[in-house]
C-alpha cells in the first residue's frame, strides 16, 4: 500500500510529532480545534498502517482548500433528527474527516441505543481513508460500515468512458481482544496510485485493470487513462459495488454522483464540491450479544489465519498486514516521501509553524 | 447466467403453470402455505430472471430435505423484539425463502418507521438467489441488502483450502418507475456452475477464477477443486468482501461460518444446517426523501446506460440483463433442462400431482 518501493531510504518521522505538526499547521491554516484534529486522526490513521496514499501526504492538499475556499475550516454541523436510528448530517462544506468522524460518532450512539444507527452526509468533503471511520465504530465495540463516492476515474464494465470514482467500501469489527478486523477496499481493480507509482518505475500495470482513453485494456501506464472495476473479466461485480457506494452516498444524500463531482485535485480549489457519504453502525448487543460475536470473531479470524496458504503465498486477515505496518512504524517512526517532506518544509515557513521534531535534527 | 448454452433446444413451461406446480408439489412435500408461496416465489424470481442454477431446478432438492427433515416445512417463526429497528429471527429451520421473505417484510416495516431496519436470521436454510430478498424491499420503494454464507468453496487470498461459501451480497433500489436497481453478485471469482458447465463443454475457465487441490491457479474444469476469491490479483478484496459477509450473517446471528457448515448437497439431508442471513432496508423518505432520491436514481441509471461503450462491449445497468431475459421469458416461457424436466416428471407421478400444464401436452 505504500507509495514508494523504496522507503528505507526515507526520512522517518515520530508518529505524535507529525501529528503536532499536522494539528498546528491546519490550525493556522484556518481550522478549527475540531477540524484540526479529526483531519490529523483520519491522515494519522492512514500514515500509520501503511496507507501512505491518504496519509500526512494530503496535509498539503488540505491547506490548499482550507485556504482557497473550498473546505470550510470553521463549520456548523447540522444533524436533522435528534433521537433518531438514522439521520441527515449537512455538513456545511466540512473537512470530510471532521464531518465523517461526526456521523460515526452519531451512528454509534443511535446503535447503542437502538440496534442499528445510519447517517447519510451532505455537502462534505474528502474524507482520506474510508477505513478510519469504520475503525472508529471497531473500536467502541461496534460493527462499521462506511461508502464515499469520488471523482470519476474508473470505467464501467464494457465502458469507455471515467464513470465511478474508485468509490471505496470500508467496514471494521472488534474482535474482542487485539486489532479489529478491518477491510478498507476501492472498487476499481487498483488504487489510481498503482498507475502513478508503475509510470515512475515504468513498470507494466498489472492484466485488466486499467484501459486507454477508448476503454481498451492496456498495461502500459503510459497509456492508463482511466481504471477497470474490480473483478477484471467479471468488472460487472466492481461496478456494480461501486453503484451500492453511489446509491447511499450520493443519491440517498442528494448529493452530486462521481461524474458530476469536481475534479479533487483541481484547478477550481474554491468552490465546495459538495460530497455525500454514507455510515453504519450495527451494535452486535442487539442481535447475538457482544459477548458471543466477539468469541466468534476470535474463532472466525484464528481460522482465517490458520487457513493452508498455496505454496509461497500467504494467508492474511483484512487489516493484519496494516496492523504489522503500524508495528513496524511505531518503532521506526513514519517515512516521509521527498515531496512530502518539502511541503512540510515549505507550509512550516509559510506559517511559522516548527517543522517536525524528527525533520528538524 | 443460463446454466446450458442451448436453450432453444429446451422445452418451455409458462411461469404461472410452474409456479402452481412447484406450489403444490411443496405442500404435498409437507410444506405449509407460507412456505410453499416463499420457496415458490424464491424460485421463480431466479427462473424469471435467466438465473437458473437457483431457479425451479431446485424444487428437486427442496422436496428432498424437506422429506429428509433439514428444513421444517412447518415453522414456528419467533421474531425477539417487536416495534424496534433491529431484530433477530430465529426461522426453527424453515426453508430459507420463507424466513427471508418474513426477515425483509420485517426490516421493511421497521425502516418505514425508523428509516431503518434490519433482521439477523438463526436457524435458517438455503434461500435461492440472494437478489429475491433484496428486491422485496425495492418493489416498496426502499433499498435492500441481504447477505447470506453458504458451504465452503472458496479459497482466500494466496490460500489453498475452501474457506468462505460463494457469500452472495445482493443490493436493490428503487428508481420511481421501471425496473429497480438490481445487484446480485457472488464474492468468488465465478459461480460453481461454471465450472460444471466448462466441465460438460470441455472449455478451459477464465484465468485465474479456479484452483486446484493445492490452491493453484489452473483453467482446466477436471482440476477445479476450489474456486477463487473475486479479484484474481487482487483477491484480497473478493475475501474481504466475503468475510463481511460472514460477520454479518453468520457471526452476528451465531451460526455457523461457511467452513462450518454441512454441505447443501448432503449426503445427510436430515440434520438441520443451521444458516445464518442478514438483510437491512433503508427508506429514503428519511433521508434525502423518496421523490429526490428516486429522481436520482432515474439520472443515475439513465447515465449508466448511456456511458460510452467500448468497441464491441456494451454498457448495462445492474439487474439490466436480468430484466431483459425476464422480458423474453414472459413472451416464450422459461426454459427448463433435461434433468429438472426429468425430475418434474418423478415428482408428479410420486406425489400425484398433474406436471406443469405446458408439459403436459
Amino acid at each position: 500500500m505504500s507509495a514508494t518501493g523504496s522507503e528505507g531510504a526515507l526520512e522517518r518521522v515520530r508518529e505524535a510529532d507529525l501529528a503536532a505538526f499536522c494539528r498546528e499547521v491546519l490550525a493556522f491554516a484556518g481550522a478549527d480545534l475540531e477540524t484540526a484534529d479529526a483531519a490529523t486522526r483520519a491522515m494519522l490513521h492512514a500514515s500509520r498502517l501503511g496507507v501512505d496514499s491518504h496519509g500526512v501526504r494530503l496535509l498539503d492538499h488540505y491547506v490548499r482548500v482550507l485556504r482557497g475556499g473550498r473546505v470550510n475550516g470553521t463549520p456548523m454541523l447540522r444533524f436533522d433528527r435528534a433521537d433518531k436510528p438514522v439521520a441527515m448530517l449537512d455538513a456545511d462544506h466540512a473537512h470530510g474527516a471532521r464531518a465523517t468522524y461526526a456521523a460515526m460518532e452519531r451512528a454509534c450512539l443511535a446503535a447503542r441505543r437502538y440496534g442499528i444507527g445510519a447517517v447519510g452526509i451532505r455537502n462534505s468533503s474528502h474524507f482520506g481513508a474510508a477505513g478510519a471511520y469504520a475503525l472508529a465504530a471497531a473500536e467502541v465495540g461496534l460493527i462499521g460500515l462506511v461508502v464515499c463516492n469520488s471523482d470519476a476515474f474508473v470505467r464501467l464494465h464494457g465502458g469507455a468512458e471515467r464513470f465511478h470514482g474508485t468509490n471505496p467500501i470500508a467496514a471494521a469489527a472488534p474482535s474482542g481482544s487485539g486489532r479489529p478486523w478491518l477491510l478498507d477496499m476501492a472498487t476499481s481493480a487498483i488504487p489510481y496510485n498503482r498507475i502513478v507509482l508503475h509510470r515512475s518505475l515504468a513498470r507494466p500495470l498489472p492484466e485488466g485493470t486499467a484501459s486507454t482513453e477508448s476503454g481498451e485494456d492496456t498495461e502500459e501506464p503510459d497509456l492508463a487513462a482511466m481504471l477497470a472495476p474490480l473483478g477484471g473479466a467479471f468488472g460487472y461485480k466492481g461496478a456494480g459495488l461501486a453503484g451500492l457506494v453511489e446509491i447511499l452516498s450520493a443519491l440517498l444524500t442528494g448529493m452530486g454522483t462521481s461524474a458530476e463531482l469536481l475534479p479533487m485535485t483541481g484547478p477550481d480549489l474554491s468552490t465546495p464540491r459538495g460530497l455525500g457519504a454514507f455510515v453504519l453502525a450495527i451494535d452486535p448487543q442487539a442481535f447475538v450479544g457482544r459477548t458471543e460475536f466477539e468469541a466468534g470473531m476470535r474463532r472466525y479470524v484464528a481460522a482465517l489465519r490458520g487457513s493452508a496458504p498455496a505454496e509461497g503465498a500467504r494467508v492474511l486477515a483484512p487489516g493484519d498486514r496494516e496492523w504489522e505496518e503500524a508495528e513496524n512504524r511505531a518503532r521506526l517512526g513514519i517515512p516521509i516521501d521527498p515531496h512530502s517532506l518539502e511541503a512540510f518544509r515549505r507550509l512550516s515557513e509559510e506559517l511559522g509553524v516548527p517543522p517536525p521534531a524528527s525533520i528538524q535534527r
